[in-house]
């Protein structure tokens, strides 16, 4: 509706990645704790957060743009103390207008009672379903594609919540990582891939459901074990129960988001029983093997690279120490300068260490290259202060699709390496040399040993389902 | 859902007083000029105010909490710059949590496109419809009656907007004045009673649907007639056409809003035909004429009652003077101090004119007494001034009864007139003595020798519908 | 210092409008309630707002830009209470850059021990003061002329604060009302001309000073006495005590700026012991017979012309109502729209009352003339809604000279009347006539039977001082 | 003046860390650009911001309280273009009120023209002087010890600034970098001791200063030296010169705050001809030395000490890896919870890594124990998660006497080195062992083979000073 072009392949850019979180509360964790959750998780979103409460008998929400911090000030925050249950979610940064109407918890009302929910993922046959749906009378009043969910399960209540989520999910194509509340149930559900992560904590007698790890240690809870592909959880008074997306209970192979382990996750995360920091450690070391180069020293590019950067160190044996510091006081509140200052703009948020850097052979570890851009910058950065070369080493393979499921990627075209070979873009980087990751390697790393599959869609178009077939044309006007 | 108690009896409070406005623009007037529309409109609610425009292909829109120029930033409004039509809204202050998703427009996409209403009024059987509408599958995401509207339009829809509007309207019993737009056309409907005002003006070939002609004077537009209770309005293209909510073109006995004429309405406004100035000084001179007093000196308690002030002063031949002063600038922002302070409070907003009431016997007019407690102020004000006597003298009946129908009243309980006697209200007054004008001469003063007819249901609970038979119980959940 | 540019005549625009309080709290006022004071002299000033409270020992204060309202949150608001004694300033509207550095109370710290100063006014010779203040060491921190009270005062401060005040009186030519705070006394200070207006106030054994008497009236406080042209008050335990600037005692004749009356005061201030309202409506009574119209409807340009219009009214037998509603809602947040709109923006604050004036011959009453282009809205605005004829007439004399001593006028340039005769500014209104009220009418009706006397500099170049002789050049460079 | 308690030892936290900068344009940076040096110090204050900017014949400034990227709006941002020369101040936190009218730079136009300073550091006989200057008929308007160097700027200035700054720095006892501008040159000065960082830059032609060397490469300028301790410098159109502030050219012994390489600067920083990060490095291998641990990881508290545990890491070899990762998004606008929640609020900035730390005997590596109580909820952390032990070292010796020098550290009683031994703090820490490296250790990694001399007074009480002579009673009463 807003700003809406039906000439542009708006899909590419629909996609998102935002965090949830569900806590229910027997006594251990008061619902307003989620405000924690929901800090610990803000590195996926920050466009805009918020939450929804029950007390057993009504729903009370609160969401607005801006980060967790600046949404709940005081007198919100105390709103949403003292429940049974809860949902809170974290949605990712997009230039929007308006975009409070998109902001999560979506909060309905319909024939079965009230419903919240929070999504994490991207639904790719929106198109079919938004016009049955309105083909039955429904009204779509967001620009969100999590909508539809409020939709569906309305639709499919009668039979209960389990069962909606259930018949749901059958005619829901996308990923997706879901908590669902009721005036007196708390849900979690996962696509059958298991694309996007959800996990389960525990504390005294409360439950909690999170995207990451991390939002459970901030609530104090203990990780008990990941949401599995195609499960759905209900938790109530009686405890928690398990059920199968699928009647038959069959199982999918597994297609966990590879990037979540590159980049998008909190290094200090546990996501299907792999540590974040362990896996970019080995992608590290393995970047080490099949990429070696003669060097003096080995830095990473803050803060995602750092872990990588270690393992490559380690394995090569050549010291690892800082060539570029980042300003932690940079924010959102940064005025875009002139044309003629841009040029200073890039030094605010990294900086070179010249006393580190001067004089020698650097290897640079970053996670990934998309439009290749500041690539360039931080090896201009570098040879500025006196590195005699720069070796970019990337512990990821080239990333050349779009992602269909989750994440805001560029459109193909801005990719640089849907277009370009490796040495056309060390050239444009200055670098003096460039390696990426193999996927195998990545995988291997990531893996560790365990059974886990992914979703490698990113890096060779291995998608866990059909994208093409599975998108839908026409009726797409609920979104912006 | 946010904070409902589903054992309070809402309904007395859920009513609203709104402004709206619509423009259809066919080179004469800029969608983004509603925002001086809106401006003119803001008296009718302050709690927050909103755009919906489209191109031609798509809605576009814009709503916050907030007054109509803290709403709408420099960015914002450019983005309502240039459209085909639009509509608007403004809402009346109550407090709230979250409120900004009862803003309106209210916006949705539905099987046949795109849809944006703006509401002034109340709906009464919004249990039985909500009710209905759920069975069938609906689901509300926001606290405000005027979502009915929506789920109502979209279902009739098949048949085009203006059969959808005639169906809506057999199925709701309530008061509205409505504003709708779609990717293509401006419409507007008023209920069969033309409880609330709509107006219809003219400005080159475009056209402007405003609550108050006020709105069309902040246009630059011409009033051309008021909608008449039970009308629709097309406007497109092709011009304007009109039908009626009934297929047999049946009218029923009008029921404008008599509250508009004493209170609600800018005094600048013409409604029904009927200038709210002429009408207020005409009760004024009723008023003379019914409850005369020997005095020297007739004074208005600004702004809303200085008209009828002048009309008593005029046929009382007692001349005319300000005795209390409104302090312009005492707005939203005003620090409630603490108790011992409080008194001082009081005199913020007005104080008496000394110089003016020393020593004399003053006539103070006011439009209606509500709770009496400002009443009391006042005359303890003119008495502390020196004023030898205060005669309160009230241009419209005794509020006795609860609207139902569009104006945010308190209960029957806290209105003074319910449960005293005018002698009872004098002595809590302190006022030497007390009248009010009755009903019969009010409706002749603002009849002016018209026809018009009148909801009188505040003062006698004469409502133009049987408001216990309209009013459903149960499945209220979607309203706060 | 900023954005100072030494080659334009700064002075015409250096002056301001301000109001100031004080309040020595024998326990009847909380230093606190002058908050209420501050917003009942809000209409002299609304760029910033401070206050400066004494607990006996220390001072302490708040201030910056913005309405009261907005300056004093709660928690402000609570480190002012409970106080000995303080002042309080409002200051006039100007544009600036970094303006809160000139907002007052100036407060400083000087071999005496603390100090807090609140000026209304302005002075002629700051730069030779200034000039030679810096001769002797002096630093200027602030852009105001204020300032210069500070300095002069810790200069002569070893003989006591009222002989320093005395000293200081004697180095200075220019308007001031003056409040000035140590740690446990409070002073009062008026120019030798009792240019503007400083009133007395009692509430128990507590006492106020205050710009305007409804500051009094705010905080429940008895209008004693205005302090004299000339008058030190010294407030203190032992209650108050009156000197005269003078060692001599000798009196200058009074030059009250008459234009408090005619413009600037609120309608229900009592100064210099005449009421404003009383002296308006006595203009307006003058100026219906000095300029006598055959009409049908008298109206004043709301609101401070209206005291003047009923009384024109009144004189005149020709019937009083009103001709253009303003809206009370458009305030500061109102956005300048583009060129093409601009026109509308116009009716934002004014509305013409058709059915008042639609053709009638309309006397339009306003209280002065200054660009001219204001007028001419408005006479287009009721020739709009259908007056047959508009006659301007103005309850004052051409603003010819630019005021030097407390207001902040244009420069002569800019006055319409230094330029026009009043042939030419009728035409340029597009009024059917129009006429002023001589000098000599409009001092017979504010002065009504007493002895006060004027100053009349921006009607016929009056001023009570050579105005010329006084403006010193040179070191001007702390103001903006 | 504002809540200042004469009874209250205020010294000890009247003591402040700053940021100074100035540009001198030549053609090759814009004095605007001054915003991207404050973002590069804006970890030395975070409480207000500003610059100060001539344009060769008026000074134009912006200051407020806020971080530099909310303080200088785009408005504000350029209205500080285009100038000759500038200067800039970021301000530590400290809960004020009022405090804006304590931003730096100082702004003031006295017998000699327009000076503006910016200054880092504190003065001692701030009670002496101010009484002097008092004396003498000055008055100070802020509640900053740097207003001093205004008037003795002013007092002296007859003679020119340079002798100015030399005359004063006689008076003054204390450390201080300062800038100064007046309207056409750039002045630096460094007290004779060298206690507070400054360094000299050029870009071009265009000189800059500033308090750390990472200000000069966000400016893209080159670092030059550093400003010798006693020396001045003035900036013009001729370029740079330099004088000592002694006339004999005397030198004393360097007094460098040893505690910038500790922890205060930034660790990208060369101060003194010795990189920050180097010196951290350096003295993490002497603490392996020292107080050698057997362990599996060596980790340090993020961000400030992680270069000490890298060269721990090296020097012992044990593994180097991350044990606590920090929440990037915690800001300022953080809630602090109720009681019951508190224990949670602590994991919002900090989280353990389990998967590194679990089972593992850690090594955690700080820079610096104040209180003790972080060090405490670290090691708790630590073991929360997993670790088998956790030995605490810490990079610097105990803190055990107050900063008066231009650090807020707490009163003597809060810091816990002074009043407990280390095997007692081990103890409140709950760490399995604890050691500080000592101060020789220290100094000797600092200094990295340079003659370079350090002020040890927090941590052996040697000040380069005699702080209690030095420190004057008294007539501190323009200090909050």
């Amino acid at each position: 509706m807003i700003q809406y072009d039906t000439d542009m392949p708006l899909q590419e850019h629909f996609s998102e990645e935002c965090g949830v979180v569900g806590v229910y509360n027997n006594g251990d964790i008061d619902t307003m704790a989620m405000y924690f959750a929901l800090h610990a998780l803000q590195h996926r979103g920050q466009e805009s957060a918020g939450m929804a409460v029950t007390d057993g008998k009504k729903i009370t929400y609160c969401k607005h743009t801006g980060l967790v911090g600046s949404v709940f000030t005081e007198a919100r925050l105390n709103r949403m103390k003292g429940g049974k249950a809860g949902i809170g979610h974290v949605r990712y940064s997009t230039e929007g207008f308006n975009t409070s109407v998109n902001a999560q918890p979506l909060v309905a009302s319909y024939a079965g009672g009230e419903l919240a929910i929070a999504h994490n993922g991207t639904l790719l046959n929106t198109g079919k379903l938004c016009r049955q749906l309105k083909e039955n009378g429904a009204i779509f009043q967001t620009q969100t594609d999590s909508e539809i969910f409020l939709h569906l399960i309305a639709h499919y209540s009668p039979k209960g919540i389990v069962e909606a989520l259930r018949k749901m999910t059958e005619d829901i194509k996308g990923s997706y990582a879901l908590v669902v509340l009721t005036k007196d149930r708390l849900y979690g559900a996962r696509d059958p891939f298991g694309i996007r992560p959800l996990c389960l904590g525990k504390k005294g007698d409360s439950y909690v459901l999170a995207s990451e790890s991390v939002a459970l240690d901030a609530l104090g809870a203990k990780l008990v074990r990941d949401i599995a592909p195609g499960e759905i959880v209900e938790i109530g008074p009686q405890g928690i129960e398990s059920f199968s997306i699928f009647e038959d209970n069959r199982t999918l192979p597994a297609g966990m988001c590879l990037f979540e382990y590159v980049y998008l996750a909190r290094t200090d995360s546990i996501i299907d029983g792999i540590d974040v920091m362990g896996a970019r450690v080995r992608a590290g070391k393995e970047l080490a093997r099949v990429a070696p180069v003669e060097a003096d020293l080995v830095a990473g590019v803050p803060d995602s690279a750092l872990s990588a950067a270690m393992g490559y160190s380690v394995q090569s044996g050549i010291p690892y120490g800082d060539a570029l510091i980042k300003n932690r006081y940079v924010g959102r509140s940064f005025i875009q300068p002139e044309q003629s200052l841009r040029e200073l703009a890039v030094r605010m948020k990294l900086n070179a260490l010249k006393a580190n850097v001067e004089g020698k052979r650097v290897v640079l570890i970053d996670d990934s290259i998309v439009r290749g851009t500041t690539s360039k910058r931080l090896v201009d950065m570098l040879k500025g202060a006196g590195a005699k070369e720069v070796h970019l080493r990337i512990s990821s393979p080239p990333v050349t699709y779009p992602c269909y499921l989750g994440i805001d990627t560029p459109s193909k075209r801005q990719l640089i390496s849907s277009s370009h070979t490796v040495e056309e873009i060390r050239r444009m980087t200055g670098a003096d040399s460039l390696c990426y990751l193999p996927l195998d390697n990545l995988i291997r790393a990531v893996r560790n040993g365990t059974e886990l599959g992914f979703c490698t869609g990113c890096f060779d178009g291995g998608y866990p389902m059909d994208i093409k077939a599975c998108r839908s044309k026409g009726c797409r006007n609920f979104h912006k």
